[in-house]
């Protein structure tokens, strides 16, 4: 028998009322403590007190016996007691007050129609409000899965990244680090970072720039997003790859920019097209050293164009240098950051692709009132960088170990990627073409079809089926898709298995009731009987 | 003498024309090597190559002595001459042709007028083009100061914070966590810290919610960002409290939404003026639990008349609990998002002032819903979240750590203030009104100051100039400052210079031409001569 106030009412300040006294020894009857259990004692005691109050037999406004009371009577620490009433007290279950004792807390009687509280909200009768133009912009692609095979096409490999090193120096640099956490932020990025940034990329991609021209970012999906807020209005023309990256084209799109897909052949974006059909535009977004997803490099009287482009007309170059640094042995040419004089080229690097991406690092290099801007703004937006990595980061760039790192695994990459064409050439001849280029974490293999009714999708999801990372050409074009293809993960893929993938793969491909018709020449794809779809998808 | 070819073309497809043979051994004249200096022989050879290409003494084209040949002559290992031309291959300096050799890189004419490549951008030139609408509005008010006052009256303690504990844990899950880097991220954050947060704020804030209903963020800036982007358009109402957060204000109207600043008092924001001013406003942005910067909390029958428009209007509540953890002794009362039936209130929680601001980590308590939409929106824009801290954060959590951590700085917090109140009325008596309010990071002092021309302003800059995080009321104000007051931030004073700091500060302001007028009642302020700028502002 609880003798609690049962209107549940203590006056506070206008004269107290005590709503009980020295009777909750009865509180006692209803807890059930198990000694001995693997729930702490001051757990159980915690959740015994919810259980008593969600069920109303303690009702607001009860004084509950005094943890030394409660303890005698259950057999443990009055402490282990003060702690269960400490978070209930600080969860705003009970209520303390000095000198007297703790209660249960009161709550307004049209709140608790039933004398205790349902906290819950009632998730099933949500239905959802309208978005946002913009969020709607971006929810209505996006399914909620997990792996995106798009995101794995193109991923690096982390699982061979010196972690044992990384941590030895997040020890060294973090073990005494009190005196850096106090420190104020440094909204650009941290310091050493940027200068080791600028010192990275002048080896890797010959770019010179001073620590003031470089922004840190969470990558460059929010390298992207910050350019377009701060430099772009809606309304503005983006010139983008076609095909390209989804994700940007969405983005931009979310954010009113008028979008002017630009043709890409084995020289890169065609600028020329470009100019003809968007002379206007604001800005062009390109990945100039490895276009994604064809892996063509963007030639260098096309660069020149397009700076003098930008030049002419104030346009902005967007250049994302994704991978830049891991493509194997191809001819080098420069940054458009580096070849451009008019300081219109704002360069995004990351090392989502060197390191991984679950490191959310990534840089800007433009020029310093560019940066100034770009960080006044991202204040607002994401405040500035997380600092425990970034120390440990600019660390392992100055003692040469991402470089290690990167050589390392351009030669992994080289090898996968070899290997994997030497096997579609040997298993599928005929079914793909692939382009002569440079090897990096992925590879576009272009379908051998005409008049066949097996699409790119049908193929990257048997690719797919199979093991092999796999992406299909169609939905990376924004237009009409002009040439149908897959767009193969090579950079995760085993050495040891692409003989057999490759092998599953042509198999699949044989009995997919699509064959090679000879009388078109040795490189078409013929329909049979209709395509079944692979059991497991 | 070189030998190269001085035209410096190297034709490659189109028949080969190798510029020269093997009389490149006179380059070694020109590199100046010393052994057994601090700079590692490669970087030495990268850097005279780099200064010979330059200087224009080798021209694009050029085929270089094989590394055996040079690591003969300037006594050396071949690989360290691999090596540093390595580097200079991957930055485009070089160019290697498998069978040939190694060569300086080929430029077109046009770009190399004088011989050699100006790689650095011609910074001094530059005249900002003007920004986006979004970025003017944010970069206006923002000056490029790294220790922003208005950030540090708030910020938590971090030099006490256990990172001892924190690094254990690191070691603990990263030692062997490459299998953990591998896997596929979580877009909205880390299962076990989505989990760990549940548990987390049932403790602490008395609120229930499952893990899908979580999305860990950058922190408040970034949560706010998300709500706005992805529930709002531009031109909707969105109610704030007055005075309020001018970042969080800021960011509203640069993302074009009106805003209307509602008045707040004792009881936290006047409820009932922000439905007559703007009954059709879109969202509200409330610090329920603990209004910034006057330290009220919302009262209870607020917070139903808030939650009931919500549910009348289809209007969002976004709740900003900043600190609500470590607000000392106040009288419990549920988060918003807990009383609630309406699905209408976003909360939005962090660690940035239990932890530190360094961590960069919050969340979004919402309808699993609404949560799903943010998070498909923050694919686009931010990716996901850091991996690498969550696992540790939720460990952390989960061990005890951060409640323990809590309840030690809120006794820490609060024995600063009490000293600060303390001290104040003492030496500064009837020159402050100080509201009686619960102790957490900050407080609110009135100025009590009636026909003076001391405004806070000035007696912020004061404050600061005695080493006292400070900072104006009257900037924080939306409108025309109802009161005049400032915000001490004693989360970061140490009790031992506490008495002296507040000594210093009345000594300043009895000098500063300003004292209280009897005639005027014990608490006005009247100016004597005008206001002296303490020097070194």
């Amino acid at each position: 028998m609880i003798s609690a106030d049962r209107n549940g009412r203590i006056a506070l300040k206008n004269g107290r009322k005590s709503p009980c006294h020295r009777s909750q020894i009865s509180l006692l009857t209803g807890i059930d403590i198990a000694h001995g259990s693997e729930v702490p004692l001051y757990r159980q005691i915690y959740n015994e007190l919810k259980r008593l109050i969600d069920a109303g037999a303690l009702t607001p406004g009860t004084l509950l016996s005094s943890p030394r009371v409660l303890a005698n009577q259950i057999k443990c620490s009055r402490h282990t007691v003060a702690t269960a009433y400490d978070h209930l007290v600080d969860e705003g279950t009970l209520f303390s007050e000095h000198g007297v004792g703790t209660f249960v807390a009161k709550l307004p009687a049209d709140m608790v129609p039933d004398g205790r509280l349902r906290r819950d909200n009632d998730l099933a009768t949500f239905s959802m409000p309208p978005l946002s133009a913009f969020g709607q912009h971006l929810t209505e692609m996006r399914a909620r899965d997990e792996a995106d095979p798009l995101q794995i096409v193109g991923a690096s490999d982390s699982s061979l990244f010196p972690l044992e090193i990384w941590n030895r120096i997040h020890s060294r640099i973090w073990g005494g680090g009190k005196k850096l956490l106090g420190a104020s932020p440094q909204k650009s990025g941290h310091l050493d970072l940027r200068e080791a940034i600028c010192r990275l990329v002048q080896r890797t991609r010959g770019i010179q720039c001073s620590r003031d021209q470089v922004l840190i970012t969470s990558g460059t999906t929010q390298s992207l997003d910050l350019l377009m807020r701060v430099l772009l209005d809606p309304g503005n023309k983006l010139i983008v790859e076609n095909p390209g990256r989804p994700k940007a084209a969405l983005l931009a799109r979310a954010q009113g920019l008028e979008l002017v897909p630009v043709d890409v052949d084995a020289a890169g974006l065609d600028v020329e097209l470009g100019i003809d059909l968007a002379f206007d535009a604001r800005a062009a977004l390109v990945t100039a050293s490895h276009h994604y997803p064809t892996g063509a490099t963007l030639s260098l009287e096309r660069r020149m164009q397009l700076l003098s482009w930008a030049s002419r007309t104030g346009g902005w170059i967007f250049e994302d240098d994704y991978d830049g640094e891991l493509v194997s042995g191809r001819q080098p040419i420069l940054p458009l950051f580096s070849l451009g004089r008019n300081n219109r080229v704002a360069y995004m690097g990351t090392f989502s692709k060197s390191i991984g991406s679950h490191l959310r690092i990534g840089y800007i290099i433009a020029h310093p009132d560019v940066v100034l801007a770009l960080e006044a703004a991202r204040y607002y937006i994401d405040y500035f960088p997380p600092l425990m990595p970034q120390p440990v980061l600019a660390t392992f760039i100055e003692e040469g170990h991402l470089e290690s790192h990167i050589r390392r695994m351009k030669k992994i990459y080289s090898e996968r990627q070899y290997l994997t064409k030497q096997e579609i050439a040997l298993k599928a001849a005929g079914r793909f073409e692939l382009d002569i280029q440079s090897p990096s974490l992925f590879l576009p293999a272009w379908l051998v079809a005409a008049g066949g009714t097996l699409t790119d999708k049908d193929v990257a999801r048997l690719a797919r089926s199979v093991g092999i990372p796999a992406f299909d050409m169609s939905s990376l074009y924004l237009t009409t898709p002009r040439r149908q293809g897959i767009v193969l993960g090579t950079g995760r893929m085993d050495v040891k298995t692409i003989p057999e993938k490759i092998e599953f793969l042509a198999r699949l491909l044989r009995r997919s009731g699509v064959t090679r018709d000879a009388s078109n020449g040795p490189s078409t794809w013929v329909a049979r009987p209709p395509l079944p779809q692979p059991s497991h998808i």
